[in-house]
């Protein structure tokens, strides 16, 4: 068995956060490709709690949850931080790493499958909290300042996935470059990145995925 | 002003979380109580995203959210660590508090507060998740193993509150002694620590305050 495994679904911006964070790492892995409508003796073994991918497994022992493996992955390789070092600029980290994953997402994800007047709801809260994170991000290249770090991965859903293909697959506009400029510009940079562009998912493929609904529901979002 | 500041609300687990953990440490702070029906501008100020406490100020910069803070007291004060060094014992820790967080609580609550058939389900799903904490926790004294850690301080809303407080509040039976032993062994340890006993609030003061139910809604569970 390789040192690293990563059980993953091409598809998830879970798994990717983990792909890009090993490149920046430049630690070498073997993927497995999950098959979440039929899961594999190996994610019930290795994630029994959750039975979710990413999870990651190092020298035979497992880790699951992607913020929780990005913070493994930067304690276990300590070159090309994605925390920072000191401790109140790691606990803004963490702070704007949950808002994205617990306030942005799901408003996001409601405003594009929600219905009716909670889809309106969920259209305005997903504004607000992306004009926050616009304000986060103002003077800054990325939410880590000069590199990718945390914030930038925990991200990645709002950049390939919702703004380059979720809008597309949904026909609705949300993030559009006039309303946020700096989240616009930051995708740009974000997704120009090598290790980020090694690891995006081909895009008519996602679209086509996304159009085709989430019938699985496996992978959370 | 003093070095470090806690604002808080004396009925909030999440609060006594951050306090428990100073009291580990040994860490001098001034308690702000907040009042969440009429928000001071000192909370607005420092948590201006969620709006809730816990927030700790520490050298005039505010931090918010429970489990971001608790990293944060352990990353300044090293003394009587929190976390594990270890960095799988470390996402191990952050893998089961983020359960507690996500799973437990919400399903223990949907289970007390929920209507009908949601209710139902809920019950169902809080018991299998404690479950899953019972067979964590087996032979081991606490989460953390010999002292109380991550894990253990964000469980204490299973402890005081849960056990003690909001099922005679809300007149039901769910996390019983004979149906979660091992989780009963660990609620009686976890609320005989010093710091622990030191930082609960009054019992009959709580059930009375649950029984009242939360009418400002300011301070999630």
């Amino acid at each position: 068995m390789a040192e690293v495994k990563l059980i993953g679904m091409w598809a998830s911006p879970f798994v990717r956060r983990i792909q890009v964070a090993l490149e920046l790492k430049g630690v070498e892995y073997e993927y497995v490709e999950e098959d979440l409508a039929n899961k594999s003796e190996l994610l019930l073994k290795y994630n029994p709690v959750h039975k979710k991918v990413p999870v990651l497994v190092h020298k035979g022992k497992p880790i699951a949850e992607s913020l929780v493996i990005l913070e493994y992955v930067d304690e276990t390789w300590k070159n090309n931080p994605i925390l920072p070092k000191d401790p109140y600029q790691r606990a803004n980290a963490r702070f704007w790493a949950r808002f994205i994953d617990e306030k942005c997402r799901p408003a996001l994800w409601q405003a594009v499958w929600g219905k009716g007047e909670e889809r309106e709801k969920a259209m305005e809260e997903a504004c607000q909290n992306l004009k926050i994170l616009e304000n986060e991000l103002k003077n800054k290249k990325f939410f880590g300042g000069e590199s990718i770090g945390l914030v930038d991965l925990t991200g990645n859903f709002i950049t390939h996935w919702f703004v380059d293909v979720i809008e597309e697959a949904a026909g609705i506009e949300l993030v559009t470059k006039e309303k946020f400029p700096i989240l616009w510009k930051w995708v740009d940079e974000f997704v120009s990145c090598t290790p980020v562009k090694k690891n995006l998912p081909n895009k008519e493929k996602l679209v086509e995925y996304f159009r085709a609904g989430f019938s699985s529901g496996s992978w959370k979002y």
